[in-house]
């Protein structure tokens, strides 16, 4: 099986910062509710992994991913340690976090997708799967933390853009499979994807674009 | 793999009614915490459907209807989408919310241990299997929200009633694989139990018919 | 399979005794929020196995032993009736149950770890798991009151002693998988372990030796 945004060392190299990227916020808020060391870890490595473990489980592929590959899970762990010494600075990046976590949200979600396409799943069940994938991690962090998940309470767009850039993922694999998109266009589309979702998040954030909630009715 | 009450139109579109009903339920619960439509559409999701996810996780049927089923899962959006709109009119229908909830609690009682029985699990396990299809998307929702699960603050009967119906669909089912009971007598006693279901509910939420509590012992 | 500690009447019987006091602790927790019967044999039951429930989900070996075994099964429901009836005398047994506590968690992980290594899993993916079947119980418990999970708010030593635990255990089978130890050696060992894990749980209570938090830095 190989995923078109694992194909290469600097596609790689994204991923683990990504992961890397989702763990230090992960531990992040694990520093900021003083909680210790070994929570921190927990909390770091769920938060990076744990979109990825929820959709093996539902895949059944497994071990999942989030606890059988040595480079993710050390990875994961490592930005749990570098929280407890950085969180000062991490605090800081307001921007460059929002960035590189609404990259992980798309790479996640593209990645995800991709596997679910690959293993047979459907469009519907395989966009599902990269939305779990995108959103698992965060969600199980929240959970732990007990706070309400952050699609949930971020009123700006954030399971939006993932459902997007899953959506348009199945079609990039449906063409793949028909054989009218060759591997190199495969890789650019699933880049362009990438950009959309982190643009897409971005803007919302910037511009403070926010999904309407449920209809206000005074006639009932 | 046929399950009794899905083998016709019009159980059918009793499961659907009660996909539908448990999603609005859900969405009503994002709807009154100001949640967004997303929020809305998630957790209409997670309630209809969330169960059934469960059981089939744990039942190793991958991937799970519940994401996997393009009807049921267009009829669990169709009902967070509905909530956003119609949320006054369903916050009104206490009673007739309160029946319909208890029939999908009886449905999925019925079809999630049939559904683990026809996969050649134990009787206990199958009803351990049934009552996380009956109770699994309550308790996902609440989750999700940071309530406590309504089986356990709901001081009326409601994990009771899924129990017993849980345990009445063994009996029918092991009847059934002993060629003691044929189709029709299935069917007919599988809607007795949903009926049961419904009834013991109702009658604990009207009479306020509670299960007691620790036993209050001042003597110690 | 068999499990080392598995292996006779007496291991047996502590590990039964590990599920029941579990249970207890479970249970009590759902006392002293008032909740009904039916709460706690679930916060009962999912807090003695649902560590166990997770580790058989994530391995894919299906169904779970805390739903199909009935020794365990019965167990676990049977604590959550004592607690119903002796939470007052529980509720005083604060060292022995710590004890207990301490001796389940030691107990799980080794017995979590040595499956998944029998199952054929990594070292590194089987200490996930031994922990897992080890801290689950109390995670699934914990987010099921809406609490933040033990080994996130204990600031003793909760999750340390676990990992230790369970890396300790993968060298024990990676012995016996070597034919360097033979059956007696590993039942030896898997015995000094669970000693090792409730003696360093001890300890860091009565002396409240804790974990350091994140890197206090004015000078940022």
């Amino acid at each position: 099986m190989e995923l078109a945004l694992e194909s290469n060392a600097f596609f790689m190299g994204v991923e683990y910062l990504a992961v890397f990227c989702c763990g230090l916020m992960g531990g992040l808020c694990a520093v900021r509710k003083n909680y210790d060391l070994i929570a921190m870890l927990i909390t770091a490595w769920l938060t990076a992994l744990g979109g990825g473990i929820v959709r093996d489980i539902v895949l059944g592929s497994l071990p999942p991913v989030g606890i059988a590959d040595k480079g993710f899970v050390i990875t994961a762990l490592v930005s749990g340690l570098a929280v407890a010494v950085f969180h000062p600075e991490v605090d800081k990046l307001k921007w460059s976090m929002l960035t590189i976590d609404a990259l992980s949200v798309g790479l996640f979600a593209v990645n995800g997708t991709s596997k679910a396409m690959i293993l047979g799943m459907s469009g519907m069940t395989s966009v599902f799967l990269g939305m779990i994938t995108a959103l698992g991690g965060g969600l199980v962090r929240d959970m732990l933390l007990n706070d309400v998940p952050m699609f949930i309470r971020d009123k700006h767009w954030y399971a939006i853009p993932s459902a997007v850039g899953s959506v348009l993922t199945v079609f990039v694999c449906k063409g793949v499979q028909a054989r009218v998109l060759n591997f190199n266009a495969e890789v650019a589309l699933d880049v362009s994807i990438v950009v959309l979702v982190v643009v897409m998040r971005l803007l919302s954030v910037k511009f403070n674009i926010t999904m309407p909630g449920a209809m206000v009715r005074h006639e009932v």
